[in-house]
């Protein structure tokens, strides 16, 4: 199975053709020129010296690389002689300054260049996986290869230094994604060798015998060198390492047929969705390591939720879906698409959060003023962070997004996301015409596909469907059945009403509290739209929400009965009393979690106490 | 008012008789053990050289005077000749190694004579005050002056280098302490001159023209150096120091008739328990710094709450009940007591907790030991801390709380809190009788009183009393009543039946929870007495608690009917889940809070979700 690519899918309407517009007009533009004033670009001509202003960091080349990436497919649909001047400049660079042996890389040529390849921990193989990344998008959007020639050439090295002579200081990526990047390359070349690397770079992690002395060193979970992979059970680590680990090995298991390599990613993926994922699709609990901790520990105003890590998610779970249709990977790459990924960019496309709290508290915050070390997630968006790794990896997802929706077999086309979109496909053609997500109706349209099967998500949230004009057998959530005609048309009824939704009992966390989602939307309060504030709010869970719409946002609201504690403390109540009933009727009023913090800065739930 | 000492009380009956023994037949000696084993005896030798083990610190002076302290205390009540020659050992020690100008410090004298005075976050003051408390209690409990005359001659020092000479390269203690001790050495010796060294350090804290550079550094509000002591009116900075540092305002107040420190000790003090104190009495929420942080904010599981800022607490509350008759101080006192001081010790006595947790998840504990920075309070108690203040606060505290209970003007004897005991002053006595706090009968007896009155605490949870043999008027929740005959009785019934509490909307991490208290004593639930651990469970409210005995722990237990979330994600359940009402019933076995961590390490709540 494999995905229709984005460039044969249109997203031309609905909710994700404004963030797509959104984030091509205006988002790729405003980091650009964060990067710009930020020196990033300039790094590129590797002329630093030490006393010059913006000393290049080890991560630099990535960002621009991502950056690029996103520009490519943006220019695949969209051609803009300026834009596509940008990335000539970028590769201009890369041309004139890459190393007569094919070595690339801003930082080490200027600042440390007898370091090459000595240090694990320095992000140098994950920025190569950027540059691939965005060589094999330039390629395939424009069908010019000189970047990809470039690229190809560094790749060479790497497989040179790293497999054949294993002459580096080290044996693995200390960030892994470069794996991910060789199967790209793989696929954009055909050239086995840069499969055989990625291979090389999977076995050899967590393995006996190699320079990085992970084995027996508990620190090594960090990143993923514990255990070989195919023994890595639970996810553990910095979460984003972890799961660009997992998609390169999706990736394997997919071209090899390696079991033992598809059994780890099924369990990494059942122990993330089942035990390690806030309800948002954030993943990385904790600030501390920006990691993965244990099962069950999901704090709330503490969450660490790196907006790369939910993408690094959906990244692994699109890739598992093409291992094994079952839609409960599709169901978390939604959950983590409607949420805990485009929290993570502005409503206007401007600023980003790098961290995805599902609560803000302004008054403890506040009282924690005065410690040193408590980790305080930003309450609203920044235009560009120091490290700035989140901002253009959601350009680039944002920018491909088409490529996620639809995958093939020779005999049947599954539908894995909604999206008002149509996509090509042998001459054929699939429409679908949607309100997605307000609306549970899905009109589609298949095109010259008689004889084929098509295979329609029944989404996890979705408690009950119809499904008119066809007669389906239901298989690991997909609605199945064959297209009786080329001129086909059927419409998708997915029940979509407001849910409270409770956490496991062990998500200490969650313990009495509900949040409330319509479809793959979660919802959340926040303070300025229910009295300033969410002290003894609690909501009533037997009551139907009503649906609104906020015009100055422009998003969906819904709003619930709820409960408020009559005797704030604010003018004086008591610290500890009896169990009164006194509340007072409230409204809650609860917008899209995607939609948080675009205004001032103010009080956030996802989680709210019921009564 | 004064109270009546603890020398003229006798606690000679039920809860704290119990208490009592065990602190002076156990825990006395398990803290002269640690205290010899660590070296802290040894080090008043001052001979300790560099190289050799077991080198002094610099608060291990105040360890020492603290034990001392509580010996002397036992001694007055139980004359125990062993006991008296392992005080008189440290009074040798002192006496043979106190420099010429009457300075003693084991630390400075061993490990840096030349610091002597110079660094003011060092303990040095702290130090000198517990030495001063020990010295005139054990004066004042066995009427020998040596100690005390040898303590006076380093007050003496330290009244001359900080007030007179204003030679030492600090202004007033890094850590407060001394300023209380002055007041008591100055009730002790009748010399004006240790109450003005008080007054002197009181007026300089935070004051324009120190060495101590407070003014308008931020980081003042640690050691309560921000602001001028009568312009602080919220509590900040570390618990202890704070609240020792209130104390001393307190009783400075109360002897020079000073309004503005008294109005200071009252916004204090009602700063604290209107809006900075756990249900338990605990104090200084944050593990940073052992420190206020700001309204409302009380954490559970991570909370901090040093035994030793309990008591501290109690020992400013019982100070403001003689600046002010009013019950909400006594309440304080009696919260802390049953709950967050006597948590301190383990039921046998042996073993101590540094801070008091209110909560205990252990799936979350292990989930997070992969990080590095996360704060995890201990889940069971210890023999002795490298930095042990607390283990001999709790046993001065316990030995000397009989002069807690009784205070007197010339016209009024008020019972501030309800143990068994017996009460001598002017020829006359008090006799109370009672359970408390397991009832709430108490039988009062006074027996040569007649004429004067008699003011009887009704305690701040208590919403009903009876007096039988008395008419009283109840001012500022004392009862009040001109004592007839006597040979006078009388019994007070207050209505004691368990109450399920509920925290101000303002404390976010008791959203939608409750807490369960009988009388003065907070209840919680332990995973040992509750299928192992507290996931998914909640309280119904509205069920009466039933009361009953733990026989192997000795303490009594509340059993409510409860819920628990009946699909354990142990066995799979989902992560997320529409809200269901699939709960069964459970019976929620309380113990007393003071009881938990006395068995295996478990699972612990006080806030418990209500269904």
């Amino acid at each position: 199975m494999t995905y229709i690519p984005y460039s044969d899918v249109e997203i031309d309407g609905g909710f994700w053709q404004a963030v797509q517009s959104r984030n091509r007009d205006v988002t790729l533009g405003c980091v650009r020129a964060q990067f710009e004033k930020t020196g990033r670009f300039a790094a590129l001509h590797c002329d630093w010296r030490e006393g010059q202003p913006d000393r290049p960091h080890i991560f630099w080349d990535s960002d621009v690389a991502k950056w690029t990436e996103s520009a490519a497919y943006v220019l695949k649909k969209h051609p803009d002689e300026t834009l596509m001047r940008q990335v000539e400049d970028v590769i201009d660079c890369i041309e004139a300054h890459q190393c007569a042996d094919g070595y690339f890389n801003s930082y080490f040529q200027s600042v440390e260049p007898a370091a090459r390849f000595t240090r694990r921990g320095d992000h140098e193989l994950y920025c190569a996986g950027h540059w691939i990344e965005a060589a094999a998008a330039y390629y395939e959007a424009t069908g010019r290869r000189r970047f990809l020639d470039l690229i190809c050439r560094y790749a060479d090295l790497i497989d040179r230094v790293f497999r054949k002579e294993e002459s580096a200081s080290f044996s693995t990526p200390g960030h892994e994604e470069i794996e991910l990047a060789l199967v790209k390359l793989y696929v954009c070349t055909s050239e086995k060798r840069y499969l055989d690397l990625c291979l090389h770079f999977l076995n050899r992690r967590g393995a006996e015998g190699t320079k990085d002395g992970d084995v027996g060193d508990p620190r090594a979970a960090y990143w993923q060198g514990h255990l070989p992979v195919r023994q890595q059970k639970t996810a553990e680590g910095h979460a984003v390492r972890a799961c660009y680990l997992y998609c390169a090995m999706a990736d394997a298991a997919r071209l090899t047929g390696d079991e033992a390599l598809r059994g780890a990613c099924e369990a990494l993926f059942d122990n993330i969705c089942e035990k390690r994922m806030y309800v948002t699709g954030g993943v990385g609990s904790s600030y501390d390591g920006e990691r993965f901790t244990g099962d069950y520990d999901l704090p709330n105003a503490e969450a660490y939720a790196e907006t790369c890590a939910a993408i690094s998610l959906t990244l692994f779970a699109s890739r598992m879906s093409l291992l094994s249709a079952d839609g409960k990977y599709a169901d978390a790459v939604e959950r983590a698409l409607y949420n805990g990924i485009l929290s993570g960019v502005s409503l206007d496309g401007t600023s980003f959060f790098y961290t995805n709290p599902l609560a803000i508290d302004l008054d403890t915050r506040r009282a924690n003023d005065c410690r040193e070390q408590v980790y305080r997630p930003l309450t609203h968006r920044v235009e560009v962070f120091s490290c700035s790794c989140c901002p253009p990896n959601v350009t680039r997802f944002l920018a491909s997004l088409g490529g996620m929706l639809y995958s093939r077999t020779d005999d049947t086309v599954y539908v894995h996301q909604y999206m008002h979109s149509e996509a090509a496909l042998d001459g054929a053609s699939l429409r679908v015409r949607t309100a997605y997500p307000e609306d549970g109706m899905i009109r589609i349209a298949a095109s010259g596909l008689a004889g084929r099967r098509l295979a329609l998500r029944i989404p996890g949230w979705c408690r009950s469907f119809e499904l008119d004009g066809a007669e389906a057998v239901t298989e690991k959530r997909y609605a199945c059945f064959t297209v009786p005609t080329d001129d086909f048309a059927c419409t998708l009824r997915l029940a979509m009403e407001p849910v409270f939704y409770e956490a496991s009992p062990r998500v200490t966390a969650d313990a009495g509290k509900v949040a409330l989602a319509k479809g793959p939307v979660v919802y959340c309060l926040e303070g300025l739209d229910n009295e300033g504030d969410l002290h003894g709010v609690c909501a009533d869970i037997f009551e139907t929400p009503e649906a609104g719409t906020d015009e100055a946002l422009g998003v969906p609201t819904l709003t619930v009965r709820g409960w408020r504690k009559k005797a704030c403390a604010c003018c004086g109540g008591p610290l500890y009393r009896p169990v009164s009933g006194d509340y007072r009727p409230v409204k809650l009023r609860f917008i899209p979690y995607y939609a948080f913090a675009n205004r001032d800065e103010t009080d956030m739930a996802v989680w709210v106490p019921k009564l």
